[in-house]
């Protein structure tokens, strides 16, 4: 216990992920992971041989689950906020994946920084949704951060995907449907052809609020639209889908 | 009788559209409208001030339904067939409209006709869809050309719209939605901005096949994502929305 001591801080938790007895350390109040990472992680496609990078990776929860569900043969985190890479860190030594799961407290616009790590066969990223108009939010404020686009836009996620993954390597984001229109457009221009969307309803009477894309290095152009997913089903239980990529057994 | 021996060919028939007493010529056996252009026209906005453009026409069963809504100022219809224009041309005097619907057999990609008709309001289209790949279609095969873009691309139509709009006015198309990222590709590229999408399931457990889209002349960028249409309930029946777009009362 002593161990455990020096691994988490006051402010934090160590929540079990349910998954392979995974822990994660979060801060108690702020940056709890939630459905977009479980949802990003379902449907991205990693083979046990691949090398994995996730962006904007936070306390490294995307790594953790994909870990959890793939056992690629790395996972990269790359963070740009100190207090989060800590965290995550301190989360890979709490799980014994010193030799699985490396965190780089960096930021994905240094480019020279990106091209000395290599390249990946899958990208994982969920990148701030929020356009930063200006005025709007305090740089310091990390939940901001992790929002809106402050340290990074849309246009340095997909560069960076660009360089990191290898030939035909693929790219998994979960976003926003209004901002689809930038996704594709910025895809193309950096040469990631988008290969496959579904999209995330809260049920079958509202539009979809979260989208998940998949987009291939020099992938020749053949978009696959998915079956959507309902979070909810017309009694307001989960949907039996939500029930399978969470584990439960209740179905 | 007589008069109407002369609108009507031996291989034609006369179509009631169930809309303030509309009639449709068409082929008996090619060329019949179906559910794309139903949910175009109640897709798109709009109002009674307004000119508007179809392009791609067929036998003009896009400008009737609109005409049949919305009683606009005016609808002009495009289209390069021969044969398809003449019907069309003969469903504007069947239904004496020859003061609101005007038909011009001409090539969407005569940027200088184009020029000579003026600006619109609002643009309609239902486009070709399959990328024409050469060799596996025959141009003088006129289904083929309704469906293929063998005598215009995509780009030459989203060209077009440019060329045809009012500042800020609209367009509304129904495609495909594998083409969506070139769809939304090629409006940024026209700046046409992306602003409406709604997709369109057989049923809520199958991925959507039809994509309907709104795009603004100059518009500013905020997409806004619709809830699903889906064409069948869970009983297998027409959803409550398709029967009242059809305007079908036993819901």
């Amino acid at each position: 216990m002593s161990n455990l001591d020096k691994l988490v801080l006051n402010d934090e938790s160590i929540d079990d992920l349910q998954l392979k007895g995974l822990k994660l350390i979060q801060k108690k109040d702020a940056f709890r992971f939630g459905v977009d990472a479980v949802l990003l992680s379902d449907f991205s496609r990693v083979k046990s041989k691949h090398r994995v990078i996730d962006l904007c990776s936070g306390t490294g929860i995307i790594p953790f689950l994909l870990m959890g569900k793939y056992n690629p043969e790395e996972v990269v985190a790359l963070e740009i906020q100190n207090d989060m890479a800590d965290m995550a860190e301190r989360s890979v030594k709490l799980n014994s994946l010193e030799d699985k799961i490396k965190v780089y407290n960096r930021d994905l616009k240094d480019i020279d920084f990106l091209k000395s790590i290599g390249r990946f066969d899958v990208l994982t990223v969920n990148p701030p949704y929020k356009i930063n108009n200006g005025g709007i939010v305090n740089p310091s404020d990390k939940l901001a951060i992790a929002r809106h686009e402050v340290m990074c836009t849309l246009e340095d996620v997909i560069k960076a995907a660009r360089t990191l993954l290898k030939d035909n390597g693929r790219m998994y984001m979960v976003h926003r449907p209004e901002r689809l229109a930038d996704i594709m457009v910025l895809m193309r221009k950096y040469k990631i052809e988008p290969k496959r969307v579904r999209m995330v309803h809260p049920n079958t009477k509202k539009a979809p609020n979260i989208v998940l894309i998949e987009g291939q290095r020099d992938g020749g152009s053949f978009l696959k639209w998915e079956e959507s997913l309902y979070v909810y089903n017309d009694n307001g239980e989960y949907s039996d889908e939500i029930n399978r990529i969470y584990g439960r057994s209740e179905v």
